[in-house]
């Protein structure tokens, strides 16, 4: 058994995280890969000190003196090897650091900073080798992140090190400049780290206790996801939840490594995994009481166009110059569905983005409908389940719910073998809606 | 208050049907304008004047003797002149049609005879003017019915005529070449006849009371649908229910002309009555027991295909790429039902063709899906009523039902201010679904 361990920032905020995150490292000798974030918050009103790296680097390049900016980002770290009572300084990278933001070595060199000094000190606190991202994760020419390369060299250094710590959030190009990933990349580099050293299972530490089955400022104490498919995760969190980010998600998911997202703050919570379908099923069988749905999601803020035009679908192409004049407009759009001699658009307003006077007038001139019907303010709800569409009476259950709570279903999509059910509802029935739907599948 | 009123060929057949006609026709001043198909079956095994033209033109043209066959026709004609004891007889008509027919004036002309002598023998039974519809109807040189030419054709006509008997189903060219619609044709007749002459009401006499709520195939003595908008009965026969021709509803819609089916054998029963969607809601707030769906129609054999893709939403023109593909093969798809990262394309098998493998070759080479899904053998079922969307609980009902009827849900589709649900069930479960669907909406 092999692991990578990633852990986020409040995880590694002040030394006595660190201790937390070293015991839950200790305690399972497959934890062989510590991929470490930049110290967080310690509390609410605290700074991260990657955002403490981007203004002190922003002095710097202001040609600016940045020396007390620097001194108590060094602070930060100096606190956290006192308190884990290390006999080690960082005198030589801080001035290697003060050097480089002079020569103005980039706001992503001064960035992964964070990490890479956090790296040096877990990596001095577990007794494990330090491998610097700069080394082994790589960039190409043109920014984008080079998996082949990066594969292989990772790989390379980690079958030589049986046990190692490769700072998150950062690599470098072919010539060794620094690139970070966007924000909340340590992740990926979890990820990158969980495929190339072909690992077990990816454990991603941070606050919480994995997902949750809904939004818990819409939904009083809803239960934790135990296990979730990449699918189903993927369209929760398109419909709004906040989970991993896409590109955390895509290494792990091609290597079929399962991310198994953990609680620093309480390490006995088995947390939530996030597995292939295949392995869900198995992991689903194996739960003691397991609710039909995986969980609900959902976001405000988009408009339906109806379009009717008798006999339309004798009418060659209508569809098709629908997204012809979405394209003009730069809009994705969300849904198609269809009735007989109708069809519906649904947009996001955020795409719409103010044009949609302009977009109907488009529509009016050159589809020739005979009639057009807008619908502002609607919100999507998506009710996630893994083969929940093939289960019976779970549409009846969910739109008995809506019904019951009042709630008026505005458009409703079901592509076949799907995972989810989206209904559309006016927003201002958003949250009674949601919590309608998770009384009758969770709490009933 | 003026009214059209056509009569199909069984109400036509015999010179007893002739009576009831006659009768109907006398009872009501305003009905003004008798649009005759040509004599239909008299029973089971009866063949329809028409078809008899047919066979009997076919043997002119081969250059065989063909007057055996026209004097049986002839005697259907005779038998109904007897029968209503009139005194007229169509010795020069067959003369001329018996030239024409060795002329080779095409099938047609052939067929249009079934209607013209009909209508010759309406006019004298009702002492009404008669005017042949080729006239008065127009086809423009491609063949195409010239709607402003006959519409101002027969205005002119009918001013001068408060009574007057047009037969259906025919027209002519500008040259006076006979050219027919398609077959039912007399039903588009009564409509252009409806709209040139303004009339209240369009009533199309027929055997059957009305449209049904389903397929009394289907479902045990359905109740009879009262009032249907265009768009509702748009909906139903395209998803099957057997109703008029849509050629035969614009002339009359586009009018505002209601239609009202009607049966020759029950007089008294009121039909159905096809309305605007504004005439719909006066007309059914007036309706002593009113359901809350308008009918249930349905039809087998789909297939859907689901393509499943990765962040799909994020690849600018996949959908369009989708309906590309679908146009090379000439396919007009049925919905595109979508969820996150997927979506479905509903086709029929007969628009498939058996080229199933081909397409999904396609699919795969062009778009690259993660995976795809195919079910075929799917059933479609349209649950049909004004504004029955915006009424709360409807989806509910629905879906309670096919839960309980143990019918498994493989599609939905619902646009917004839809007319209906539509649903993907297995070919297995058509008809308990419709039953279902029945029990909860109507007889509950």
């Amino acid at each position: 058994m092999k692991k990578v361990v990633k852990f986020g920032g409040s995880s590694l905020a002040s030394a006595e995280q660190f201790k937390k995150v070293g015991d839950i490292i200790r305690s399972d000798a497959s934890r062989r890969y510590v991929v470490p974030s930049a110290p967080g918050k310690r509390h609410s009103k605290d700074t991260k000190v990657t955002d403490m790296l981007y203004a002190c680097y922003a002095l710097a390049e202001a040609d600016k003196d940045f020396s007390a900016a620097l001194q108590k980002i060094r602070a930060r770290y100096d606190e956290i090897i006192k308190g884990l009572g290390l006999k080690m300084n960082l005198d030589s990278e801080f001035k290697t650091i003060e050097k480089n933001f002079k020569d103005k070595a980039g706001s992503d060199y001064a960035a992964s900073r964070g990490e890479y000094l956090n790296g040096i000190i877990m990596a001095e606190y577990l007794g494990f080798p330090f491998i610097d991202a700069a080394e082994v994760i790589r960039f190409d020419a043109k920014g984008n992140f080079d998996a082949d390369t990066t594969d292989s060299l990772l790989k390379t250094r980690l079958e030589k090190n049986e046990y190692a710590v490769v700072p998150g959030f950062y690599g470098a190009y072919k010539n060794g400049t620094v690139k970070t990933f966007s924000r909340g990349g340590s992740d990926i580099t979890g990820s990158i780290v969980a495929k190339a050293a072909r690992v077990d299972v990816y454990e991603n530490w941070t606050d919480v206790s994995g997902f949750l089955m809904a939004d818990p400022r819409i939904v009083k104490n809803p239960k934790q996801i135990r296990t979730v498919s990449y699918k189903e995760l993927r369209e929760l969190s398109y419909m709004g939840a906040s989970v991993l980010h896409e590109d955390a998600i895509y290494p792990a998911r091609i290597a079929d490594v399962p991310i198994n997202i953990r609680n620093t703050n309480d390490p006995e919570d088995p947390g939530t995994m996030i597995v292939s379908p295949e392995r869900a099923e198995q992991l689903i069988s194996g739960e003691s009481s397991r609710d039909i749905i995986t969980g609900i999601a959902g976001s405000k803020d988009f408009t339906v166009v109806t379009l009717y035009k008798n006999m339309m679908s004798q009418e060659r192409g209508f569809v098709r110059r629908i997204l012809g004049i979405l394209d003009d407009y730069d809009i994705n759009f969300e849904h198609l569905p269809s009735g007989i001699d109708t069809v519906s658009v649904v947009m996001s307003n955020k795409q719409i983005n103010g044009r949609l006077d302009e977009i109907l007038v488009e529509f009016q001139s050159r589809l020739r409908p005979d009639s057009i019907d807008v619908i502002e303010n609607i919100a999507q709800i998506a009710t996630v389940g893994h083969k929940m569409s093939a289960r019976r009476g779970t549409a009846a259950t969910l739109f008995t719910a809506l019904a019951n709570a009042g709630v008026n279903i505005r458009m409703i999509d079901q592509g076949s073998s799907e995972l989810n059910i989206i209904v559309g509802v006016d927003n201002n029935d958003f949250n009674k809606a949601i919590q309608a739907i998770y009384r009758a599948f969770v709490e009933a």
